[in-house]
């Protein structure tokens, strides 16, 4: 299966397979924080794109769901239900979302799916609990109603952690390091903190839901592999959208990750192939979330120029080629593969 | 079996059953704690006691260690050994210290046990994220190491952890309540909280101890209650410490609950018992933080002299004395009947 990446500004269609997805999950995940402290269910709700801040019910950008979706896909492949697979749908959900309303506090981000983040809205302690909560309530839910392989699941999703955790360390630590010299972040040093921050949970949603499913471990191993290399072109094509990307679609400003100073891939590889042109980084952004516009697109047009962006989607296109060889391995209905060659191609159209 | 409460504010020597709790679990607390990534492991060092801030290796106050003795104790209570509980030992430490740094954070608590927080150490970011990772490793250490009643042990942790999230978050919504009329926070409202926020962790301590050791459901139930009341118990006697407690013994600030303006059993007592004393608690209290020791002197008399304290150290006591009803009823040998007497005892004593 050839998958091609295309980074296109323009909002698609969501693909069948996603909104199937989030209407599958949502009545369980409703369900799942409802059973929070009042408080709590109503910050979640409002993440979750349920309701406004005063808590009136309403439809806001819910997410992708393409955690959710790369669970129920793996159950269908290995010739289960969607339903077996439910639960590791939801606790992949819950934990993404527990992992963004942690993240947005760490990095200071001020929106998330065009509204102001949680700690903007109810504060940085209510975020911190949230997020807590909702970490909680994934493992709660896999191991009460996971059924037998909910153990196994809730597992994979552990070790997951570990790894997205640790991703996200080596990606605030690569803040503290120089732009240029010997102690500059690599393009290796990327991938490994890309693997963790973002592949790892890809990883565990397709393992979950084969898992749940009653697969045996090679299909299992074959679906992870699936998820992580999905997370890897994910994240290339989100670090070309964070300085290139439209904020309409995004739903997050224009030159974002150049104003926070992020060592992204474009931003890495830029950086580690001329030293000049790290040091005319370091000196653009050095203003850091003050940076004026000028400066910030002289960055992103000197980022380009050195390859940066081409290098990115080109990264990205590498993972989604390994992703369909492994797929192509995988004995499954033509109709489940079709939805994996449809959201693969969702997510680098990167609809909201 | 009775337990008599004792609030001194002297040190007492650590019991033997804490000691050895805190021996056997860390060589297992360490190892895990390693696998994070390395500006994580560094900061966990130093919340747990091991290092200095720089990195140091060293020995600082690394916590009562009471949870994992809960945890041993259980298993052998029901006659395993201790080594097939250690895994919950440890998950339980670490769940435990999650929540100290994440609710350090929440509550701007400044200083524990004698050194200052890990958020004032590190800053806000590391506190949340090196939180994050420990309560992960808790889940991920005993579905991959527990042994086939690991998924039994993390199903009560998980139970837990969504009760101590409800239970923090009561804790800090008590804070928007008024102080009288009919929306102050009531003792009952204070005991649902206190049983969340303190008891259920205890509790999950002592029954995935016994789910480790292989008991079956009756005396799983029965050490899961004794973990809870004196939970109960603890929370009692930390909130007559957090008012009349010495520095010198508890590690943080004299007055530290009134000056934070905490809802906690005496102020809720006295507040409940009489308008004018809720009234005037309120304009003592005012200043927050800032509110000087004269008037948190004053505070302290007043709530004392409406029996709030009294009735805090009645509470304990009576929790004390439903934990020893439960324990005559469990059969276990002796020697561990009389640990589970000097661990109650030690409890109230406040070892640091």
């Amino acid at each position: 299966m050839t998958i091609t990446a295309h980074t296109s500004h323009q909002p698609a269609p969501a693909p069948a397979t996603l909104d199937r997805a989030r209407e599958l999950a949502e009545p369980l995940l409703r369900e799942t924080v409802a059973r929070l402290e009042p408080w709590m269910t109503r910050i979640a709700a409002y993440h979750l794109g349920w309701a406004d801040a005063d808590g009136n019910p309403g439809t806001f950008d819910s997410g992708k769901a393409l955690r959710p979706a790369l669970a129920l896909l793996a159950a269908e492949a290995v010739g289960a239900s969607v339903d077996a697979a439910l639960p590791g749908a939801v606790a992949v959900e819950l934990v993404h979302n527990f992992s963004l309303v942690h993240d947005d506090v760490m990095d200071g981000d001020r929106h998330r799916r065009g509204r102001p983040t949680v700690w903007r809205e109810f504060g940085v302690t209510a975020a911190i609990l949230v997020g807590d909560a909702l970490q909680v309530l994934a493992f709660d839910l896999l191991l009460s109603r996971g059924g037998p392989a909910g153990p196994a699941a809730a597992a994979r999703l552990a070790a997951a952690l570990r790894e997205l955790v640790d991703g996200q360390a080596r990606d605030l630590r690569f803040a503290t390091r120089p732009w240029t010299g010997p102690g500059a972040v690599t393009v290796a040093e990327y991938r490994a903190m890309a693997a963790g921050k973002t592949g790892a949970l890809l990883a565990a949603a397709g393992a979950a839901g084969a898992v749940l499913g009653g697969a045996a471990e090679p299909a299992t191993a074959a679906l992870d592999a699936v998820g992580r290399e999905l997370g890897l072109a994910f994240q290339c094509i989100d670090d070309v959208l964070g300085i290139w990307g439209d904020p309409a679609v995004t739903g997050k400003p224009v030159w974002g990750d150049l104003r926070e100073r992020k060592r992204s891939l474009p931003v890495v590889v830029a950086a580690s192939g001329s030293a000049a042109a790290a040091r005319r980084l370091a000196e653009l952004l050095a203003g850091g979330p003050e940076t004026p516009d000028t400066r910030l697109r002289a960055a992103a047009e000197l980022i380009e120029e050195c390859g940066g962006r081409q290098a990115c989607e080109r990264e990205a296109a590498a993972a989604l080629a390994r992703a369909g060889a492994v797929l192509d391995a995988v004995p499954m209905v033509p109709a489940v593969r079709a939805q994996y060659a449809a959201l693969a191609d969702a997510l680098l159209a990167r609809v909201s």
